[in-house]
Order: structure tokens, then C-alpha cells, then sequence
């Protein structure tokens, strides 16, 4: 397994949003639900540090991102195989990678697999959701604040030229993220994030309106 | 006095971190201060709405932003001259918006200034604090997380290669602009939103580690 610090070389062309700081962060939640989930610690470590490793970076091709997870997992094997793991122990560690996403095509089916995606998902909510979703706003240049129309609100669909904001972001992915979960530590983890994650964006509109 | 959509085409250059949505909230906060306080509305709508109009962009040259509240009140005296304003009322603006600024040459002395000041100010702490400061770095290319030095916690300075992060700008900055604070209504606003600002750097520290 590579270490941290060679995992880190893996992730230098990201934006703050995908850097490998959410790897890392990734890591230390994926540790703490490995051990209250009575996970094994060594196949989600790999998984965690190698899961966005190839065709993440968001300057990779639509094509490339949306198969990165494959890439990553193929990616993954040639690592391992050279450290000389078993290969029934790198299928375990691609098992994860593959089905991390939440548009997969492999749902998660073992403990391992299931704490990956859901410390990777974690990582958009709470103080940390804040802070990413208003981070790709900005790169975007869309608005930080805005309020979203009914029309959104009722059906996730915009009125012509309503801009995209942090609040949109939530309502229309974010806050069901928490209904994913397929641990019950990260399910825990995940309603007390997306409780903060609310409550800042109802504290943001009050100060806005200049009301605290 | 321009309608709000009129000013509104006076900031149509700026970044998320300083565009019309600024002005609009710090619009919001100065009618709800100069009410509570007493003020003259009509100044302090005025100044609120001219007081980056000029120069404030972060495209212009740093000359120019370093003097954008002279400029600014140069063009606040054509605007309200052009609609036949009296001349001390113009003046009455004029100061507001070159008293506006932290480093500014001259204090504001009126209440009129001391609210556009403090309502200026307010507008980097709070949850909006968050979402500028976060959508800051990531226009610059900072790391959104990440722990300053002992020395920078010391002294200001950072250790060689220490990267700036939101959390560093409030170590620096943000935390003082409670203290600063000119009007008793806006400082009790500064403490409150002061206080969700430190707890928002607390939790995403403890989020970071995977404590949360």
C-alpha cells in the first residue's frame, strides 16, 4: 500500500475542491468508521488513497471522470500486485474502488466497499460541505448567495437564467446524500453533518436579509 | 440617490468576493442599523450603494483599489449632483464613503459613516464570512483547510512555505473586526457573527480529523 505521502504524488494536478486533502480527510473518517464497523483497516486504506488516483482532476476529459473510478481500480492492481499482495486482497481493494460512486454501475458489497463510499460522500457535508461547495461556486463564478425560485424548489428544474448557488447545490444533491449511507456509524456521521450543512445555509439567508 | 438597480450596473465587473450581492447585504444591515440607531437614511443609502462604485474591482490596479474610496466619492458627486442634491448632503455621503476603509486616512466622524464602516465590515464575518473567505482562497489557489504555525499564531508570519488558508485570514484579520467596531448595534451583530465564525473553524478542524 503506498503510503501517504506517495499517495499524495498521485493527486498534484487538482483543484481545491478535488485535492488530496479530501483524500485525506477521507482517510481519517474511513479510519474511525473501519474501527467501530470492525472493518479490515488495510484493504480501506488502499482504497481510500487510491480511489480518485487516475482521471479525477477535474481538467480530465468528461470521458475520463466518469470512468475514473475503472481507471483508478486498474490503477490500483498494478500498485499492489507490485508491493506482491494477494491478488484475492487486491480484488477486495477494486471491489471498493469501483463501487464508490453514486452513479455506478457496482453497488458496495462488502464492509469495506460501503465505508468508502460513505466517508467519500461525508465529505460533502457538514463545515467541510460548506466550504467545498462554496469553493466550486467561486471557480465557476456562480453567486454564493441567491435564493432558488419555487419552480426548483418543487421540481429541481430552474426558471430561464436562475444562476446555480451553494443553497441550489444543496437542495438538489446534498442534502440527500445522508439517505445514502449504507453504515450505520457514517449514517450517525452524515445527520449530524447535514443538520450543520442546513443550518448554515438558513443562518446565511437571515444575515443576508440583514436579521442577524 | 441611484435605484439599486441602477446601482447595480456599477459593479457588474466584480468577482463573487466583491460583487453587487455585497453591496445589496451590506444595504440590508445599514437600513436595519441606521434604524435602530437613528439615522439619516437617505445618507446612508446612498453611501452604501456609491461606496465601491469606482475602482473596487479586483481587475483594477492595485493604485486604483488602494484609492477606490477616493474615486468612489468623486463619482457619488457627479451621481448626486447630476440629480441636483445640496451640497452638504453630498458632502454628508462623500465622507461615509472615504471614512469606509480599515486603513483608510480619515475616520469616520458622522454616525452616517460609522454605519457604512461597521456594516462593511460585518459583511466578512458570519456565515457570509465563511463564504467569502473560502471562495477567496479558492480563487487564489489556497488550500480551504489546513493548521497555521505556532509561529503564525504567535506573530502573524508564516514559516517558510506555509500555505494562507481561510483559517489563517481569520486568525489574522477577521478576528479583530469585532474590535473595530463604531456603532453599538454592530458591535453586538459583530459578536454574534464573530462567534459563528471561530465555531465554524473549531467544527471543520474536528471535521478534518475525523471527529465529527
Amino acid at each position: 500500500m503506498p503510503t501517504v505521502e506517495q499517495a499524495r504524488r498521485y493527486y498534484l494536478a487538482a483543484d481545491p475542491v478535488h485535492d488530496f486533502e479530501h483524500i485525506r480527510r477521507v482517510l481519517a473518517l474511513a479510519e474511525r468508521v473501519a474501527r467501530e464497523e470492525g472493518a479490515d483497516l488495510e484493504i480501506v486504506r488502499a482504497a481510500v488513497l487510491l480511489h480518485d488516483a487516475a482521471g479525477a482532476a477535474p481538467g480530465a476529459e468528461s470521458g475520463e471522470r466518469a470512468t475514473h473510478h475503472e481507471a483508478s481500480a486498474d490503477f490500483a492492481r498494478q500498485v499492489l500486485a507490485g508491493e506482491g499482495w494477494p491478488d484475492e486482497r487486491i480484488e477486495a481493494v477494486q471491489h471498493c474502488i469501483r463501487a464508490h460512486r453514486f452513479r455506478g454501475t457496482e453497488a458496495p458489497r462488502t464492509l469495506e466497499a460501503k465505508i468508502l463510499f460513505d466517508c467519500d460522500k461525508l465529505d460533502v457535508l457538514g463545515a467541510i460541505g460548506v466550504a467545498r461547495t462554496v469553493a466550486y461556486a467561486a471557480l465557476a463564478g456562480q453567486p454564493l448567495t441567491g435564493e432558488p425560485s419555487e419552480k426548483f424548489k418543487a421540481t429541481g428544474e430552474k426558471e430561464p437564467g436562475e444562476p446555480h448557488t451553494p443553497y441550489h447545490e444543496f437542495l438538489f444533491k446534498l442534502s440527500k446524500v445522508k439517505d445514502r449511507m449504507q453504515t450505520a456509524t457514517a449514517r450517525q456521521i452524515a445527520e449530524e453533518r447535514h443538520r450543520y450543512l442546513e443550518d448554515y445555509f438558513v443562518r446565511l439567508r437571515r444575515e443576508v436579509a440583514g436579521e442577524l
